[in-house]
């Protein structure tokens, strides 16, 4: 299957859709979530709580969305968070340059060129405006976060492009409120935002989009603490450049000197155990260490999380080690004191973060999960992940089997999220449970009402079995673990 | 107790704290949520969920925070989102000219004067800049709404000021694919944003805050459709005026005509409902019927669900009637079709609407749940909404317990927000976990190592249990119900 398949039943069925699309001059890079993808998009985030953050026993925060200029002072991301950009100066179409001369050139530009040196590529290879055929110049930067302005003063804010400033510059409260020892992880979950220039990736790259963030704090002392000495039996999938991953245990990426330390170590099995724990198959998995030229300056290693797509290898967590870039930056900027006490001197905090699209990782699922198989389509979604636990179908509507589903629903709707559905044949019933992924329907027959029993479907090996209704409180738990 | 205190126990444990409080410039407004203030808060919506969302069968979504302009032209937001502001012509300190005019007169300002007549008010009153005692005139309107533009072009968009705007333009696609039958509850939850002129009322007025708001779609023809006669057998707290609440049965209600409708009556008894079981002394809460001065000009009946606090009846629930005003507007602006078929009629559905503020309801929660009673101070939150379910104490630091401690604690946080704590004298380690709203504490002992045992401390009557390592996994699922 490709994007377009796996976008169609998507938004066919309610997990994704384009924002306000009633509205036909709404601007690209905008996606809601219809009422399956809250249902998953909760799963996924609970899941992550699980395995990352209480686990680890993580500080978890929610910060604001919109935050004073001075934070992106310190962060680096006014100075230059920007793409380069040229506009036709007859018609005033603008195009993002470096994407413009890939295009025509067919060749790969470098990402990092100064504006002249886009402006000479244009001359040199006679690139003129796509739409009014004028010839262009003047590359300038455009910086992609969005301004707002706070109050009648109209005071410089922004709303932010990444999560993790709201725990760096909350870090010194945390630490005196929380009594808290490094190394320690932080976590946020919620929306960023980024003003490119024109997304047309769909949903997997939008302006406004969900983020799931952990920034681990420690100080050099603690890389190789033995705490994370667990991580060392555990696989990990590395690759060094755009190439099929190597699995090899932790310890030998550390002998190997492809992972630096075990701190880093630690988290990259924590992530990679986290994409395989619900539904990736690990041999679509791949964390590509990345060239000096792909990395962040702050950044003296990195790593993306990728999974295999129809799209190509596609990044969803950004691993990178930020050293104390960020915190000592807050520090001059704010003047506020971001050290801690470390046998008696004081030490500026590093950070290694795992940084995670969550939009992304909830397509990559989806179509890793979408199955046709002898003519019916659905979506393998671990039970776990799924949107819908669990369907009570009545066989006919009639004969008072709706009434008895209705109220086998009523039980199991206090703790599950369970689907009621009495119309169209009990064949359809079935395909449209399965393309929304749900694990397991609950059939109501003649047979319940004497015998008191319902039968259990399986979606993936579409297996019956017969059940007591009222065992089915007991089991359901089990099943969808 | 009064805010101040409730703030600063808040703030002091890592319920709520100010935004980016390491920079000095931050504007007013803006507030984080801090370690316990999150799973406080995601406790709440899991309980809004349960109680609302899932037992009413509702569509829930999540949509773009970013709207483009043609949505608040719409809806109305960009000609009348507005204040009156005023403008010192020689320091340049802008005021909000109403409450300017109340806080000089000590009288109350009609809401709805235009802006001659707030000029003339200043003028009778005489008046001066706060700031520099300058004379003042030329009120003006400012739009609380956010503006930011899109891409290179900058094209006009906002941050929606309410949830529901999302809901409303999603309606089409809805009930196009979700083979919805009206009437039926939306849902969503997320951030909204109003740029206030000057919020000085610290966490219960801020720029950028959480709503979640259910929008019930129907027809006049649902309006007392019998579904909704399981509700008139409970009770609603009414208030007509700035008066105590009657409580009486939905029924009678009714009767008296002071609610207009079953489909009315069904949904505000299912909002008070909620509060009360999340943990508000019913007594403490009112349904206050607005008078048409108050209401907004499309809502044809309304009601504030409001909780007795220290700084008086907070609203923290709108319940508008707001009439087909919404799809009607969205429809002749987007060119889209809003309505629906009803026995071969197009009728464009009404909407009645909850719409909550989450960060007061969890405000009024926390002041209702302060406790101080012989010397000590704890929060009373019900197991259902606390942050932290469960404490995990060794008595010692020595002799093994902190090992046993941590056994134990391993093994309840996969299933609960359990939080080990090993550091100060036991009596510190309640206070704090009665502090932190901590419903029960398990403490290990010396009798632990030889008879599998642990005591078990109830926060409200500070009672302890013995009870079986082995029964803790059994028995706090009950406890915590």
């Amino acid at each position: 299957m490709n994007y377009e398949e796996v976008m169609n039943l998507a938004t066919r069925r309610g997990f994704f859709l384009r924002s306000a699309e009633s509205y036909s001059s709404t601007p690209a890079g905008f996606w809601d979530y219809g009422p399956l993808g809250v249902q998953f998009k909760n799963r996924f985030i609970e899941m992550w709580r699980k395995m990352l953050v209480r686990r680890d026993a993580m500080v978890e925060i929610d910060t604001a969305q919109i935050m004073p200029k001075n934070v992106f002072v310190a962060s680096g991301h006014l100075a230059s968070f920007s793409d380069p950009v040229i506009e036709c100066g007859s018609c005033h179409s603008i195009f993002r340059a470096d994407k413009l001369i890939e295009e025509r050139t067919k060749k790969n530009t470098p990402e990092k060129l100064d504006d002249q040196a886009y402006d000479m590529l244009i001359q040199q290879n006679r690139i003129a405006c796509p739409n009014c055929n004028s010839p262009l110049k003047g590359t300038k930067r455009f910086n992609m976060m969005f301004r707002v302005g706070i109050g009648p003063q109209n005071e410089e804010a922004y709303l932010r492009p990444e999560t993790c400033q709201g725990i760096f510059v909350d870090f010194p409260y945390l630490f005196k409120t929380q009594r808290i020892k490094l190394p320690k992880g932080f976590a946020q979950y919620g929306k960023s935002f980024r003003n490119e220039i024109a997304p047309r990736q769909g949903i997997l790259r939008q302006r406004e989009f969900y983020q799931a963030e952990i920034e681990v704090l420690f100080t050099p002392a603690n890389l190789d603490d033995p705490r994370f000495d667990e991580a060392l039996g555990r696989p990990i999938n590395i690759a060094e450049g755009d190439t099929e991953p190597r699995r090899m245990l932790a310890s030998d990426a550390l002998k190997e000197q492809v992972v630096p330390s075990k701190l880093i170590a630690y988290y990259l099995t924590l992530i990679q155990s986290f994409y395989e724990e619900i539904g990736l198959d690990p041999s679509n998995i791949r964390l590509r260490r990345l060239t000096d030229e792909e990395k962040a300056f702050y950044s003296s290693v990195a790593y993306d999380l990728e999974v295999r797509t129809s799209v190509g290898w596609l990044e969803l967590v950004a691993c990178n080690y930020r050293s104390d870039y960020d915190l000592k930056r807050h520090s001059e900027v704010s003047g506020s004191d971001f050290t801690i006490d470390e046998g008696g001197k004081r030490v500026t905090p590093h950070v290694f973060e795992l940084s995670m699209g969550v939009d992304r990782s909830l397509y990559a699922l989806l179509e890793n999960c979408y199955k046709v198989e002898e003519g019916r389509t659905y979506l393998s979604l671990r039970a776990a992940v799924a949107p819908i636990q669990v369907g009570i179908f009545p066989l006919v509507t009639k004969d008072g089997l709706p009434e008895a589903a209705t109220e086998i629903y009523r039980s199991l709707i206090k703790e599950f999220d369970a689907l009621y559905d009495g119309s169209g044949s009990i064949g359809r019933r079935y395909a449209r449970a399965d393309e929304a992924g749900v694990p397991f329907c609950i059939t109501v027959d003649h047979d319940t009402l004497s015998t008191k029993t319902v039968t259990v479907r399986n979606r993936d090996s579409k297996s019956q079995e017969r059940v007591a209704v009222s065992e089915l409180e007991l089991m359901l738990p089990k099943l969808l673990r």
